[in-house]
Order: structure tokens, then C-alpha cells, then sequence
């Protein structure tokens, strides 16, 4: 069995449409549900809603339970997967490998362009690839979505594309 | 074959998420990516796309191009079928019915509460029984959603519920 | 509140695949799963699970079950959706013409090509146009697919073009 | 960008089911509809349609076949998935570990327990998962399925369970 932690931190992935409102809000957490739709028969994934938050309305603070979050994890000795808002993802992740200079595991950050369970979204795409590079990876922080690995010190992202690119 | 105009209006049914602004809005016209998924073996559709608006910000004019376009299709002797936002679909329908007093064909309304192609979206369904119930349904003016017909004097939108009830 | 009686017999609409043989068989029940993805606000559906069986495989016996759970319910007043496979869909439905003379109600056989949830199935859109025609349709025996209406004795299944044609 | 070689072998991953004989079979190609389901904006994927077989009927001069279109696509490179059968997909990897003795890729056997498109499916979990598999992997010959990665002498097909295991 390989224990995998998740902490889900909101972003567009985790957006859900409100027929009350019309708009896309980070207001339940999904994740879960989706997860369910992969056979994971010998991975052990413990997951965690730290926060639902748009990535552009993230604190330091908040930043400061993502880093705690995740060095409670790391203890158990397991790869962690964040989900985060891609507007911010570069930033989070910068903040994990100054603070964490040890890592003996990776840390795989993911997202996606358009929420889960829309059409054409990314967002099982991203979760299934971040699961699968999270067990082979070495350590380090990376961010991981449509089918590229990008080491944090090259992701960069590129709103016109709606994705990441290398810098 | 039996012949069924669909005069496509925009409304929630028909909203697509937009990755670069984060916003559900009427961009593009999406149904009739969503008829090829019905079997209409001896159905013969013809989709015309006359806007592709939000129906609060439908003006009298807007209304006055939908009534054109439905008089128009009457002519062809076959039932017609408006998708429509849902805060206004009664509106228009109540103005149709005023307008074509000898009417010998249904005409069928729907929309959705959730786009078509978000999880969770009911507007399928909404398309398939209004197809339905255009081939079925006497002459009259009606609002077809959630498998329930309202004669357009009875329906109201009830926004808490996210449905139409009588009245 | 309008209640609609659902008796499912089995058939291709039900039908799922075997990871152990590779076939695709009656083992379990499922129209249920997705009737949940219909909004039914004001419809109370009761759902029978008379028999799982390919329609080749019904007896005389199984056509005497079916007649007697149609009669059961007729007795409440309110219309029967049965689904049915489509290879004897037409047989069952003479023979329940034939032994319910005096109907009040629309009897609605449906059924599918593609079991529900596979690809290209047309499962989810027959269901959701008999629960729609059910609600319509005056007293009779009727087959209902693909956004067509045959009563009973003008429906022929054309095997070759996978559907009913009329006769 | 990454070129990937993918080739097609059949096996329950593209099978279809016939609305003419009620059965699933490897009748047609589908894993190219799939592939475009993905966000692969830097991996230029080439797929190769080799044969569309049951991997129980998969013989010595197919398993040669496959041999030499492998070799073909190693020379120019890059990593290579192949999509087969799960029955014979252990007997295929090992025959072409022993062929291939100086790897510089890997090589990613995958498949699927149910078709894809069919509910439950496994399929795009697991392309989904290979083609990520393949960028990270050093050289070797391994099954990656619903994410586990087994080098080819740890792979065995438990039937019961419907997937991999290690030996």
C-alpha cells in the first residue's frame, strides 16, 4: 500500500456553479467524489479540505497552514498532493521549497483550467496524472497538470494559454 | 418525418465556462452539440440561433424578433420549440400567446437551471422532453421542463426551488 | 404530485458488462441510478424490478407476471412505464393491449439499443421521453424511443437500423 | 515537446459493443477519441494502429509485429505505450524485455478492465496515467494501471480481482 496525501485548498477545480447566483464559487468541496471515479487498489489517499478559497484571495496566512499542513504530512513519510487555484500555484509552491530545504518526498501542486465535472475539463486529467507522477517523482515541489512535470523554479503560467509553461 | 423548429435564444442552457475570466456567459452556442446525443431518427430539426443572451437583459424588441421568428416557422405548419432563460421564459411566452391567437401547433418552452454539459445539468432532459412534448401536445403555449407541463398561464419561476410551479 | 408506475423486466437498457466474462448481461439492476439524474420535482416514481432478463429469454409465464404487476398498478390510477427489451417489446405490448381492454391510462414500453452508461446509449434518453409521454399520452399501449410515439400496434422493430419503425 | 508513440493492440480497452449482436468486441478504434479528451499541449502523440485484437487470440508472428513496431519507434527516441489486451499483456511485456536488452526509454503496456466509454471504465485513467508514466519512467518494460507501476517481472494478472498485482 502507498500512502498518498491529498490537501485540497480550493481553486477553480473545486468550483461548483450556483443556480442560485450564475456563477462559479468555491463553495462545496468535490474532490472526493471524483477521486472515487479512480481505481486506486493499492494507494491509501487521506485527504484534507484545508480551505476553499479563489488562490487570488489567499493570505500569507493561509500560505502559513498550507506550509503546516504539509510538514505534518511529510512526517508520515508519503508524497503529498496539493490542489490550489493556478493563479497562485507558483507562489505556494515557491514558499513549500524555501521552507521545506529537506525533502525527502515529493510535493506535486495541481488544478485546473475549468472546474471538475464541466465539460472539457482538465480537472480528472490533472488529479489522475498528479496521483501517478506523486508515486514516481523524486523529491522535490512541482506542479503537475496536462500531462507536463514542471520542476517549481520553471512554472510559470500563462493565462492567454489557459496552462503552464516553462521559464 | 415529422419537422421541429428550435429557435435557440441563449439563456443558462447555453452558457459556457469561460477560463479566462472565471465567468459562466453567453459566448457560444452549444445545443446542437448536445441533439447530436439523441437518436431523432424520423425527427427532422432545424436549430436557428436568434440570440444568445442572458433573458433579463431581453429587451421588447428582442421579444418582438422571437415572435418574427416563431410566426415565420408556424407558416411551415410544425411545432416549435424556444430555449430561453428561465427569469423571463414567462414573459415571452405569455407575450406569444397574446400575439398568435389561432395557433394550431405547440409551442414549447424550456432552458435549464445549470448549462448544458455541467454536472449536475438538467438541460438535456429538458431538451429531450421538450422534443417529446412538441410531438405529442395539442395546440398552445407551454413551459416544458423538469417532466412537467405548464399551460404558460400557469407556470411561474420559483428562484428558491430552482423550478417552474403552478400558479 | 403525479405518480408514475415504472415495472423493469430487464433488456439491453439494463444490461451491464462482466470484467470477469467480458460479456454484457442482466446481472443487476440500474435504471434506478439514473433516474436519480432526472429532476422529478413533482413526480412520484415507483420503481418495480419484476425480472432481469434478456427479452429472447421471456416466457409465457414472464408475459402473465408482467400483465398481472401492469393490472396491480392500473388499480391506482396512474400511468405504467415498463422497461422492456426490444427483441419482444412489441409481443408483451399486443398482449397487454389485448388483456386490458378498457385502459384509462398509457401503458409506455421503452427500452434501449445500448445499455444506459455505455457510450452512444440511448437508455437515458428513453427514459426520460416515456416519463414525459406517460404524463401526455391519452389511454392506449405505446412504445416510446428515440422521440417517437407507436401505439402498440403499428410498432415493428427494424433490427438492421437498430429501432422501431412504424407499420 | 515530448513525442510519444503510442500503439494500438486491441483488448478490452477498445472494444465497442454492437447494437446488431448485443456483444462487445474489437471492432473499431476509439482510443484517438479519447486520446483528444486530454490537455497534451507539449507532447506530440503519434498513435500507430497495429491490430484490434482480443490479447487471448494475439499470436507468436503478432507478438512480432509488435516487436518490430517498437523497435521502429525507439529508434527515433522516445518513450512508446502500448495499448493490449490484459490477459496477454505480461506474456507480450516480457517477450519484449528479452528482445529489447539496451533500452534508453520506457516502455508502458496499459489497457483497461472495461472499455472505454463505458461506465466505471478504467480506460482514460489509464492512457491518462501511462502517458504520464512514460515522460517520467527511466528505461524498462512496465504495466501501469490504476496508478501502479510494475516493472514486467513484477506484473501478474489476478482475474479475480480484475487487476495487477505483484509477484
Amino acid at each position: 500500500m502507498q500512502r498518498i496525501y491529498v490537501i485540497a485548498t480550493g481553486g477553480t477545480i473545486e468550483k461548483v456553479y450556483s443556480e442560485q447566483t450564475g456563477n462559479v464559487e468555491n463553495l462545496d468541496s468535490k474532490i472526493e467524489r471524483y477521486f472515487r471515479l479512480l481505481r486506486l487498489p493499492d494507494a491509501e489517499v487521506h485527504i484534507t479540505h484545508l480551505m476553499n478559497k479563489d488562490s487570488l484571495e489567499m493570505t500569507a496566512d493561509d500560505r502559513d497552514r498550507v506550509l503546516e499542513a504539509v510538514r505534518d504530512r511529510l512526517r508520515e513519510s508519503a508524497p503529498v498532493v496539493i490542489t490550489h487555484g493556478t493563479d497562485t500555484m507558483v507562489e505556494t509552491g515557491r514558499m513549500l521549497q524555501q521552507s521545506l530545504p529537506e525533502l525527502r518526498h515529493p510535493i506535486v501542486l495541481t488544478g485546473a483550467m475549468t472546474p471538475l465535472g464541466f465539460e472539457g475539463s482538465d480537472g480528472l486529467q490533472n488529479l489522475t496524472e498528479s496521483l501517478m507522477a506523486a508515486r514516481i517523482l523524486g523529491p522535490g515541489v512541482y506542479v503537475v497538470m496536462h500531462n507536463q512535470v514542471f520542476p517549481i523554479e520553471h512554472a510559470r503560467k500563462d493565462r492567454e494559454k489557459a496552462r503552464f509553461v516553462w521559464k
